[in-house]
């Protein structure tokens, strides 16, 4: 009955591509449906991703609202935005209403303003344009913003016989029961039920006395980075969302955390790597020059900075001592790797609340450590330097300074993130470029000044 | 019934952990254990953490094994290896036996080779013994090492009432049921049910005719990375794992696929910032300098590979010129910036399977780009430079210079990640400090190649 399969994964080839542009060209539109039947809806919005806009609005026009509703949830962004620009107020609201309230109201809040109250007034079910329309109304990257309000609710008062009759009228709505969730007569939420429980207990029992207590569950307000934590700790698949009088108001699924998570660590390793916004490869040059070229000037400024400092040096530097600025990129290149490293790992710990005890104790800690890591590279380069200009003095000076460096470098790439923090702006804007650049500087000025010392100018 | 709780997190306090401290000491069991069964067992295994070895193992002992084996798979890793080690063999088999079989080989993995053996032959039930045998001979980072044995799995001949009757059994072991297995008499994988269709259907109905067929699967030896791939792109909470004869061996549950992510992320986040190996800010300094000094000491040689270059420079150099020199971190930065930005754009866009096209076409677009970026920040290098050397031909040598090291930089860093990746080696090493280092000795190359050309030297 199943197909064997290769791959496990869909693999979006040239040809296919070919082809679904050739049946659209050719309106062969029975051959077209087939085809693109055959795959899953996330797949088909690949293909549409790679088409013209005009064949891929052709596609969304072709299928059932059934379908294309979940393809549009999957299209890249961008497309998207172009797609619906295409598509009446009226036909949004039919794709629309095939959705679950969290995905449809996802795609409202991308709209244009004046389009949205247009397509949500063209949704014909009352309930579910209140309930998108409340959705909408929550702020961004809150619980309220990512939870569905479809979800299996039952009262403490109902039997288990008369629970699964009325569960199988509310079920057909709700893609997915994880948990069902038992409420008292005032809609507050007060325990819940796996449907394993109730296919378990006798068809004679009361609810209240079969659920379970102590049930997880989010404020409306509370941050999506905070639900994405607890709901990962504790393997919860589904948690309820209740007002600040415990009212359940709806749920957020596992699927839907996944998805925050990737785009925290898309945005972390992005920042680390100094590129803001949220960008991807296939985007267009002037997208992606403005998410680098920012981080970039700042890399210049910085570079800018240090040749006016080195060349302030250079005046009350001997022309016999000029050697010292060939190692200025080392000691720069120094300074920004430890930087770095240090940012990542506090910025790492932060977001997985693994950073505990006070920040005196961190930077004691990476001190130490910077210095280890700094004692044992100033011996090789001490080694090298003095083997190389035959000058003890010379080499002495160029190490020593490398230890005080490097451990500079390792307490600001240290302390940055943490006071970042704990003022509550978000630390991963300190690691990739902005500790490179700012540890070039000090690590330059700190090197010209400890080799002038030793080397008594 | 629910208390109002203020933060959706456990806050883990020192006030807390000297709470649990003192019980110790004071023997004081059945306190500890009123205070503890208080808290998730993921927060009792922070507790731990958090306390002395001794103290770790004497609460571990206290507690019933239903409980303790889930606070053992929760524990730091360094953690549970000593706590383990201070548990017998014995008490270890009691522990694993609780557990779900995914969980009980991961524990059994971690053990000394000599102690696995000690232990499963100590599993008292033998089925779940001899699971435990099957998943701990699948290879690491393979489904099948990812995989758990209980599933609820049904013959497509039974009817939904017979089904029924027989999941109450089987769902007893299966701590979440997301989806029934249908298997024909020869055990194949021939479709799946969720608990709703059964609520749904009637009891009558044959599973062969309510069955969905299409479902997704993977194989017990696919790559658990692409594994997490197939599962956050369709959405999956569990997939079924077979073997190449489509028998039906176990399934991969989201909440494990959650961990992968998150491993992934963080991999690929440590591998850019120059941190090799699995490290948390709280790793001792021995285990972090074995992490981050290998970079380190690629950067040190970098930087040495660059004064040996400048060094040759200047031995051709008029004594005027020597601010060349001085402009070199400005250089090496800037190179080094780029080509992480280009790098970490290519690396993440094959991690998330953006990339597509030729590399020809990638390295094209990187040009532009990088030449554009290059031309924006060259007018300003340019207009600085002149208006503090007063020198028309010098501001114009380091700012074109500047132009041709972004674009070099640019390329390498697109090109190296995929070159890599088309290797089958993970393009995340080429991030950081490798990039970084190979375009600091590059750039500064180019760069007095170039001035020198300009200024005619």
């Amino acid at each position: 009955m199943i197909e064997e399969k290769e791959n496990i994964q869909f693999e979006l080839t040239d040809e296919l591509i070919e082809k679904v542009e050739l049946l659209v060209t050719n309106n062969n539109d029975k051959e077209l449906k087939t085809l693109l039947n055959e795959y899953h809806y996330a797949d088909v919005a690949e293909i549409l991703d790679e088409l013209s806009l005009d064949d891929s609005v052709y596609v969304i026009k072709l299928l059932d609202s059934e379908t294309t509703s979940d393809i549009i949830t999957e299209l890249d962004e961008d497309i998207r935005e172009k797609v619906l620009k295409n598509l009446s107020a009226k036909e949004i609201a039919e794709e629309v209403e095939e959705l679950d309230t969290d995905d449809a109201a996802d795609i409202i809040a991308e709209l244009p303003e004046e389009r949205q109250a247009e397509v949500i007034s063209k949704i014909e079910d009352e309930e579910h344009r209140e309930e998108i329309t409340e959705l909408l109304a929550y702020e961004d990257d809150t619980a309220g913003s990512l939870m569905a309000k479809e979800l299996v609710k039952v009262y403490e008062t109902w039997t288990v016989a008369g629970c699964l009759r009325r569960i199988r009228g509310q079920a057909k709505d709700v893609t997915r029961v994880h948990s069902i969730y038992v409420v008292d007569k005032e809609e507050k939420l007060i325990g819940r039920l796996s449907l394993k429980d109730l296919i378990v207990a006798k068809s004679e029992q009361k609810i209240a006395d079969i659920a379970k207590e102590n049930v997880d569950f989010v404020s409306v307000t509370d941050d999506v980075e905070d639900v994405a934590k607890v709901m990962a700790k504790y393997d919860l698949e589904a948690i309820p969302v209740v007002d600040s009088k415990q009212t359940l108001l709806g749920r957020i699924t596992i699927d839907d955390i996944v998805d925050v998570l990737k785009e925290e660590a898309d945005k972390d390793y992005q920042l680390a790597a100094g590129i803001t916004q949220d960008v991807e490869a296939d985007d267009s040059i002037l997208e992606l020059t403005r998410a680098r070229l920012p981080w970039l000037f700042l890399g210049l400024i910085g570079g800018i900075g240090a040749f006016i400092i080195m060349e302030g040096f250079e005046g009350s530097l001997p022309k016999e001592f000029s050697i010292l600025f060939l190692f200025t990129p080392l000691i720069a290149a120094m300074a920004g790797n430890v930087g770095v490293q240090s940012s990542a790992i506090i910025v790492q710990g932060l977001a997985n609340d693994d950073v505990k005890g006070s920040i005196n104790n961190r930077l004691i800690k990476e001190m130490l450590l910077a210095a280890l890591n700094g004692l044992i590279l100033s011996v090789f380069l001490f080694l090298f330097v003095f083997a190389w200009e035959q000058n003890f003095k010379l080499a002495l000076a160029i190490s020593v300074s490398l230890v005080a460096v490097i451990i500079i470098a390792g307490l600001i790439g240290t302390f940055i993130p943490l006071f970042l923090d704990k003022r509550g702006i978000d630390p991963a804007i300190a690691t990739g470029p902005f500790i490179t650049t700012s540890n070039d500087i000090f690590g330059i000025v700190i090197y010209l000044l400890i080799a002038k010392l030793i080397l008594g100018i």
